[in-house]
């Protein structure tokens, strides 16, 4: 097994291309406007434990962890671009929070005003989900900052934790409701070098799945990953997000104690996840019906749930799943989800968002149930909103986005990995035997990426060789340097140089794909690809009704276009169907196609111009 | 506008065939099995009207309809073959009907023991509903024997439903929240003489969408058809099964009045359904929320609800449509129901049902909210069922199945019309003037029918040419004819020949059907039908996975198979498709197919041969 580190943020800057402009519109956009929404709906002061019976606003019981995921996309930010407006707002918060903290450590905002003596009994009440994001927020403001005082009101949180739970077990349930702080706690060791917190976060994993535990009404013992002790696990199941934390605590577990047991458990599930139970986009969680994972190859596209925080658990997951095993197939997921499911979930501008990132939308069938409009509606939001009653989404955008430079690299004693292709300075590695790598490259708007290495001293350079890509070039200044193609996915190359220049050349051709003929509702069509990007056919751009579009692809001749905007577009000659006049089913010798060209844009620019039908998967017509 | 008249079933002896088999097991076994699960269930026992609180089997709002639909079909049993074990069953029902009655003419064996203050105060409650299935069963059973006993009470019950409806205006709603009796009216009116049940009817129809009635709780106007007087109304709406009896009582209704206006409405509706809101079987309600109609072109198969009920409702509007208006479209329609999505609600045995006959079943999604076990399915039923709680459907199987001979012809005057290809001797006409018409035919199995015409006396003989047929040829006995090939989609063969013999034939290839491309679920695909009969794949022929079946309708080579239980097989040549190993998502060029030959049955046979994977859209592959 091995125990690849990640590069922290402040290792890492990010310079150009995809993800700085990303990068920039959160910094200046989004983290601002979640802020004012937030504020304007009372969030920020339900930290003050002010609230009373009868008083607008009441506290939820996710507020915190809203509060919390806006507080370490802003500790990010802080780090690596410094900015004392979102310092003193954090400063601010944190005073506040450590006021109310009760005398035993404990803190929450919703139960401390509405509900004091419920502490701690309700499994399903998000109080250690909340707990963790804090002491997320705590460990990403204290390596901003240096500023202890949320780390430390955290740990005497936490310590409380460990007694409740684990060294008096006086809570009425073992494992939390919501997974998240298992992971949290792996961070803390990491920040605190306290073993106590990581054997604590292994205890909540080992335990789930070992007790009857309270859960909710109508819901199985999937729903909360509760079906199985974790080590036995073999498939993705339940509440999507949920999962996926889990599984990416499982990976840190597994990595932290060198668990070959809890490696093959996590490594089951990813499979099972990876190819049977995602979206071609990285987005999982097929039904909104517990916001679940459902059955192996069960992804229906107009109901597509796909919820933006699940497509970010399994980045995190993938990401883990690296550091334990460096297999490409796990930075593969990750950039699948980082150029599709999760950008999906944000506007272009950073000021609105999808909850749930769907693989169609159609604005006439939101109208469906007009006999019964009062039912729930089981199709997507057809555009996305400034903000959500549930909020989780845009602050897990935020907090992801900023922290992207700690996504790019891995390292150990022999290796230094180059996993994503993001343009960045990096300096890898402490103890004076610091790799410096400068990466240039507009991925994934063209394959081509340079990337000069300093001080390898030794050290293997591996660079991640996409799934995608079925052809590339490799250029070294070293000519001596010893080059192994595709170990586990990865080009190996070891020179003696002290500065060493790779170019790394990958052909991005259009592709057209299919899927596995089990995936019901998308066999026997098609998406396109190119690179990692995955494109949509909109309405905006084809006119409406989008799925009387048919392209043969072997005469689409794909060109790839140039935007202002998106990433680029991709036109593609196609076919427009009508059916006979008046003729609902027809002998197929009757349909009639017109040639017209399709415009494709990138999936996650979906809905950005006014609502829209969208589509990712289409029809095909072979011509003869 | 045409008048045109049913023949009665006591003029038509259907001799052999397709509905004759059909026939032959309702009376044999459907009408009995339905009448053991009622009577187990406690509904016969319900007419007594000695139910009392804290008794088992309290009775049901829409038991009576059950009953009431069971003597209907018994009637037309005892009609044409006599069985003197129904017609004692049936007269005792009768006794105990007519003694439970009230002294003003009420009769509701729910609401007289479980509610006997609330009669007539909830217009959602089916009890214009159950009077009018009475009607219906009162005049098929005077038909079937002379006994008036249960027509006489009828009487009784509809003027005090005038009077309190109509004359007085004393109950708290307008219409039924369940229509029905508007078409049972129009049937008392014509078996008594009485135009005062004629104007009743009328006037429940002109009244629906005029005041705001109270309706069930969240659902809309829309629902029970209130969202506009029905002259004004250009689409079907709301619950199916509703709908379709409306749609029925108003073709009715323009046809005996001569109502333009009201014609205009139904061609409206009509032209809607057939042409934007039923699936290629002939089913319509596409949704299981409020059992309803829902938009334009929108027919899933996944999840389509397609009521056997809702299907049985289409055919006879379709059936009086001709009657006001002599076009093919209507008996297309008609014929389209009774080959597919009508037989489809029982099994072959007669034995057991399909409340709902969807256009997919994949026993593996029923299992698909693992984690939310308790959410309501919106999955089809994967087997039949013996018996229902709201048992409408088997009861509307057995009624329509034995009446079916009334469905073949329409004369006036001047013109006699083979609308349907049924094997039968008929006797056509009143007052000395009748036409004898013998047809022999095996159709839908092959398209040849031969018509012996006696006594036409002047009268055209038209005959419709349906829809589905490109070619045909005809031969006449009678050199002299005049001829008319396809007025308004028929036939018209004027002769003075005492005897003509008529051999229609119909060339009936296997054809690919495609839909609308608006039809989204179902674009880019085809389905297979031969005929007016629709054919599907289920995975006891075709192996699990048949979503995984590819067919290239250009080198598919269709062969029909005779087959000892269904009415024939079609085999094609197609492919299994396959991923590559493990790959959920691939470059199209990796796929791989494998030649296979695919079996399809009759969509009515589906389901025959226990839980089986069943679809009617097929994937295409078109191999260049």
């Amino acid at each position: 097994m091995n125990s690849l580190k990640s590069v922290s943020l402040s290792g890492v800057d990010i310079t150009g291309g995809f993800w700085k402009k990303r990068a920039e519109i959160n910094r200046k956009t989004t983290i601002y406007r979640v802020y004012e929404r937030f504020a304007q709906t009372g969030r920020f002061d339900a930290l003050t434990l002010s609230w009373r019976a009868g008083m607008e606003n009441k506290p939820h019981i996710f507020w915190d962890s809203d509060i919390a995921k806006w507080m370490e996309g802003a500790a990010y930010i802080i780090e690596k671009d410094g900015d004392e407006r979102l310092e003193k707002l954090c400063d601010d918060m944190i005073d506040t929070i450590v006021k109310g903290q009760a005398p035993d450590g404990y803190f929450n905002s919703y139960f401390q005003t509405c509900e004091p003596d419920a502490r701690f009994t309700r499994r399903v009440d998000h109080e250690l989900y909340c707990c963790g994001h804090f002491v997320e927020a705590a460990v990403a403001y204290y390596n901003a900052t240096g500023k202890r005082k949320l780390l430390d009101a955290m740990c005497r949180y936490v310590d409380l934790v460990e007694k409740v739970f684990k060294t008096e077990h006086s809570a009425p349930y073992f494992t939390p409701g919501h997974e998240e702080i298992e992971l949290a706690l792996v961070k803390l060791y990491h920040c605190t070098g306290e073993k106590r917190y990581l054997d604590l976060s292994k205890y909540f994993v080992d335990e789930r799945g070992r007790h009857q535990e309270s859960s909710y009404q109508q819901s199985s013992i999937y729903e909360l990953q509760d079906q199985l002790p974790v080590r036995e696990m073999t498939t993705a199941e339940g509440h999507a997000v949920r999962a996926g934390y889990l599984y990416s605590a499982m990976a840190d577990i597994a990595r932290e104690y060198a668990d070959e047991e809890m490696l093959a458990a996590c490594k089951r599930i990813f499979e099972n996840i990876s190819k049977k139970r995602m979206y071609i986009t990285g987005g999982i969680g097929s039904s909104k019906i517990g916001e679940a994972f459902t059955l192996d190859y069960d992804l229906p596209n107009k109901t597509s749930y796909t919820e933006t925080c699940a497509a970010i658990s399994l980045a995190m997951f993938a990401h883990r799943m690296t550091s334990c095993e460096l297999d490409s197939k796990y930075g593969d997921i990750f950039e699948r989800v980082i150029y599709n499911a999760f950008p999906a979930g944000v506007s272009l501008d950073g000021d609105s968002f999808y909850y749930s990132d769907p693989m169609e939308i159609s604005p006439r069938l939101a109208k469906r149930n007009v006999s019964r409009p009062t039912a729930q509606s089981e199709f997507p939001k057809l555009t996305r909103s400034k903000v959500f009653d549930c909020s989780c989404c845009p602050t897990n955008i935020t907090r992801f986005t900023a922290d992207m430079g700690e996504y790019i690299y891995f390292y150990d004693d022999n290796i230094v990995v180059v996993d994503q292709f993001i343009e960045n300075n990096a300096e890898i590695g402490t103890d004076g035997k610091t790799t410096k790598i400068e990466m240039k490259t507009s991925y994934p708007e063209n394959g081509t990426v340079n990337i000069k290495a300093t001080g390898l001293n030794g050290k293997s350079l591996f660079i991640r060789i996409p799934g995608w890509c079925d052809k590339y070039s490799v250029k070294l200044s070293d000519k001596d340097a010893s080059y192994v193609r595709e170990k586990n996915g990865y080009l190996k190359i070891d020179s003696a140089d002290e500065e060493l220049f790779v170019t790394f050349e990958m052909e991005m051709p259009v592709v057209f794909v299919e899927a596995d003929p089990r995936v019901e509702e998308s066999a026997g069509k098609l998406a396109v690809m190119r690179g990692p990007v995955v494109y949509c056919s909109e309405s905006v751009d084809n006119g409406s009704d989008i799925h009387g579009i048919y392209v043969d692809a072997n005469n689409a001749e794909p060109e790839v276009v140039s935007d202002s905007e998106m990433l680029n577009t991709i036109t593609v000659k196609g076919f427009r169907k009508t059916a006979p006049e008046g003729e609902l089913y027809f002998n197929r010798a009757k349909a009639s196609f017109t040639a017209e060209k399709i415009k494709l844009i990138p999936y996650y620019c979906m809905e950005n111009r006014g609502e829209s039908e969208m589509c990712v998967w289409l029809n095909v017509r072979t011509v003869k």
